[in-house]
C-alpha cells in the first residue's frame, strides 16, 4: 500500500514508546502532560451534562454548526473577557476539538509543502509533527528564562519569511518559561512589521501559582496597532476543566477564521455538541473560579516540593528556572563534577529505579539538547514527588 | 494573508448558503442530512452518561488513547459482529470524531497532491471536498438503481489507477441506491485485482425498512481472498444514536490503521472520552436493538408517505428509485410535457412556496446533473411530508 508523501516527514514519537514502560507496577511518573484526574470537578460536570440534556436534548445530541455551539461560544468569549481580553465576542472564536485541532486547522489553512514556520526550541512536540504533516520546515528559535529571545526571533523571521510563528508564551511546554511583558509587546510589533501570523497557544495561563502572568498576546493586541490581524490565539479547557471533553477554541481574524471553519467542516463537521453543551452549562453555572483556585493551590505546592527536593537530592547536577505556573519543570543536566549529562541515558536508569520522565531532545525541531529533560509535577502528590526525586538521585548515582 | 495552496481546490458549499434560508418561518425542510431529534433515546443516553461518570470519572474526563476508549472499541467490535462481520476485534478498529474524521484521516494518509480517487456520481458532498483539500482529482463513476455500475468502475480504475475508491454501498447519500450482492463481491475482487483501496462508508446500513440489506463489503470480505487488506470501512453512531456525540470508527488493515492513528494524534489527539464512555455504556446496556427498531419503523413510514405523495402530486414530472432504507429519496425531474427540469430553479420556487430541498448538482464531482434533487424524509412527520410535497407541486406549477 502506497501512502501519501506527507507521511514521510513524520515518525511516531519516541515518547510513545517510553509511555509503554509506564505500566510497570509502582512506577512514579513525572512523564505525563496531563492534569491530575483528582482535580476534576466531577459533580459540577455531571450536573452540567444533566442540565444540557434536560434543558434541550434535541440540541445537545443533534448535529451543530461547524463554528461551535452558540451558548458555548458566548461563555468562552465571556471567559476570555475575565482574563483581560477586549473585543472578543462569540463570533470572533470557533470551538475546536481540543486545541490540538486548532493547530491542525492552522496547519491546513496556512502551510503549503516547503513553507517555513518558526517555533520555540524546545516546544510542544505535537505542534512540530502537526505542522510537518502539512509539509512545513520547522525552524527553532532559542528561548531563555523569559521566553523566546527576540533578537534571534527577528533575525529568523527576516531570514526565513515564515508562514507563522508558534509560541507558548505563558508557562511553556516543556520550557516552563514565561515571555516577559516587554517581549510580548515586541512580538506583536514584529508580527505587524513583517506581516507574519503569530500563533499564541495558551493552555496553561490560568494555572499560575502566586500572581497572574503578564497579559496574553491577545489581551495586549489592543495596545499594538494592527497586531490583532496578525494574531491567532488557541485556548483550551483541557488543563483547567477536563481533557476528555476535547474543548478548545481558536480566535483569529475573520478571513482566517472562515477558512478554518471550511477546513473543520471536512475534518470532523463539528466538535461534540454534547461535550460543548456540557461545557457551556458548566461555565454558565459559575464554577470555574473555584475550580481554578483549587488547581492553582495544589499545583503550586507540588511544584515547590519538586524544586525543593531536586535541590536537596541532586544539588549542582541539575539546573532549572523556577516556573511561575503550568505543569512542567524543565531541567538541564549540568554534568558538574563528571555527573551524567545525557537525559536519554538517565531516563533508562530512572525507569530501573522506578521513576519516569521525558527526555528533552524530541521537543526540539532542530539542534536537540540531549542534556535536558521535562518533569511534570502535576499528577503525583507531594509524598510521591519527594520519593520520585529521591529515586532520580539514585538513578544519577547508578 | 496568504493561505495554503490546497484551499484553492475547494469552495464553501453552495448548500450552506441555501441552509441560511431555512430559518424562514413555517418552512418545511426536506433539505437536512440529519436524523430526527425526536428519535433520540434521551433517557438512555442520559443514563449512560451518568454511569460513565459514576463508574470512573477519572477515565471518562481524562486524556485517552488516540486509538479510542478501550471499552467502546470492544462494544463497537461486538456491534459489528451482530451485523455479520467476522474477525473484527477491538484492535482492528479505531474510534474517530464522527465518520467525517475517518474520511479526513484516509485523505491525509493516502492522498498526495495530484493523486486520483474515484467516487460515485452522485456522492456525499463533504467527501469530495475533504479529498480535494488533500489535492485529489476526484473522478466520478456512474450509478444506477443497484449502485455503482461495475463495468464503468473497472474501466475507470484501469485508466486512472486511483489511490482509493470511495463508495456508500448501502442506502447511498444522496442516491438512496443499494449496491447489489453480486456487485459487492465484484467490487472486492476488483480491489484485489487492481490493488486499490476500497473505502466503504456505511452510516445508513442499520436503517433498513423491511428486510436487512445485503451484507456489507466488510462482512463479505471473508469470502473474497485477500480483499480485507484492500478494504477500509467507516462506521458511525450519528444516524442511529446521536450525531452530537461525534462517534465514528474506522476499520482497516493494521498498517493503514497505524498511519491513521499517527495522523489522528496530530489532528485532535483523541475523540472526546466523555462521549466515548457514554456511547460504550449505552451499547453495553443493550438499548441499541430497540432504538433501531423504532427508527426503522418511523423512517419507513415517512419514506412511503413521501413516495406516495410524490406520485400523487407530481406524477410523471418526477422519477425515482424506491430506497430500501436510509434517509434520502433521490429524484429526477423528467421534464415530461415541458415541465420544469432544472432543480436549481425549482429550489428557488420551492422556498417561495415554503418547502426546501437540496438540488442534486453539487453531489457530482464531475458532470453534474442539474435535473436531480435530494429529498430527506427523516425529519418531517407524515402530515408535514404530505403538505411539503403539495407545496413542491405548487412550485412546479408556478
Amino acid at each position: 500500500m502506497q501512502f501519501a508523501k506527507r507521511l514521510d516527514n513524520v515518525e511516531t514519537s519516541a515518547i510513545r514508546e517510553l509511555f509503554k514502560l509506564l505500566g510497570k507496577p509502582g512506577i512514579i511518573s513525572f512523564a505525563g502532560g496531563f492534569p491530575d484526574s483528582a482535580m476534576f470537578d466531577v459533580a459540577g460536570i455531571q450536573e452540567a451534562a444533566n442540565k444540557a440534556l434536560t434543558e434541550n436534548a434535541g440540541l445537545a445530541l443533534q448535529y451543530g454548526a461547524t463554528e461551535g455551539f452558540g451558548p458555548l461560544r458566548e461563555q468562552l468569549a465571556a471567559f476570555m473577557a475575565t482574563k483581560g481580553t477586549k473585543d472578543v465576542y462569540a463570533d470572533n472564536l470557533i470551538v475546536t476539538t481540543g486545541s490540538q485541532q486548532a493547530l491542525d486547522l492552522l496547519g491546513k489553512c496556512m502551510i503549503s509543502p516547503g513553507d517555513k514556520v518558526i517555533v520555540e526550541g524546545p516546544t510542544f512536540l505535537a505542534t512540530i509533527q502537526c505542522f510537518r504533516l502539512y509539509g512545513a520546515e520547522v525552524i527553532s528559535a532559542p528561548v531563555d528564562a523569559n521566553g523566546v529571545i527576540l533578537e534571534a526571533l527577528e533575525q529568523l523571521i527576516a531570514e526565513h519569511q515564515p508562514k507563522l510563528v508558534y509560541l507558548i508564551p505563558t508557562f511553556g511546554n516543556p520550557s516552563g518559561a514565561t515571555l516577559s511583558l516587554e517581549r510580548r509587546k515586541r512580538v506583536l510589533e514584529l508580527a505587524v512589521q513583517y506581516k507574519t501570523l503569530v500563533v499564541e497557544d495558551d493552555p496553561y495561563g490560568d494555572l499560575y501559582f502566586d500572581a497572574p502572568p503578564p497579559a496574553s498576546l491577545l489581551a495586549l493586541s489592543s495596545e499594538v496597532l494592527g497586531s490583532r490581524e496578525w494574531l491567532a490565539h488557541c485556548g483550551s479547557l483541557s488543563k483547567v476543566l477536563s481533557p476528555g471533553l476535547r474543548i478548545g477554541w481558536l480566535i483569529a481574524n475573520a478571513e482566517l477564521l472562515a477558512k478554518a471553519v471550511m477546513c473543520k467542516q471536512f475534518s470532523d463537521a463539528h466538535t461534540s455538541t454534547f461535550a460543548q453543551a456540557t461545557a457551556a452549562q458548566y461555565l454558565l453555572a459559575g464554577h470555574m473560579p473555584a475550580t481554578l483556585a483549587k488547581m492553582r493551590k495544589v499545583y503550586a505546592a507540588r511544584a515547590h516540593t519538586m524544586m525543593h527536593a531536586l535541590r536537596a537530592n541532586l544539588g549542582d547536577a541539575v539546573s532549572f528556572t523556577e516556573p511561575q505556573g503550568g505543569l512542567f519543570l524543565w531541567v538541564k543536566l549540568t554534568g558538574q563534577g563528571g555527573k551524567l549529562a545525557d537525559a536519554n541515558v538517565l531516563a533508562k536508569k530512572a525507569i530501573e529505579q522506578g521513576v519516569a520522565f521525558v527526555p528533552g531532545a524530541p521537543f526540539f525541531s532542530q539542534n536537540p539538547d540531549a542534556s535536558t529533560l521535562r518533569l511534570s509535577f502535576a499528577t503525583a502528590d507531594e509524598d510521591k514527588i519527594r520519593e520520585g526525586v529521591a529515586r532520580l538521585a539514585k538513578a544519577m548515582a547508578a
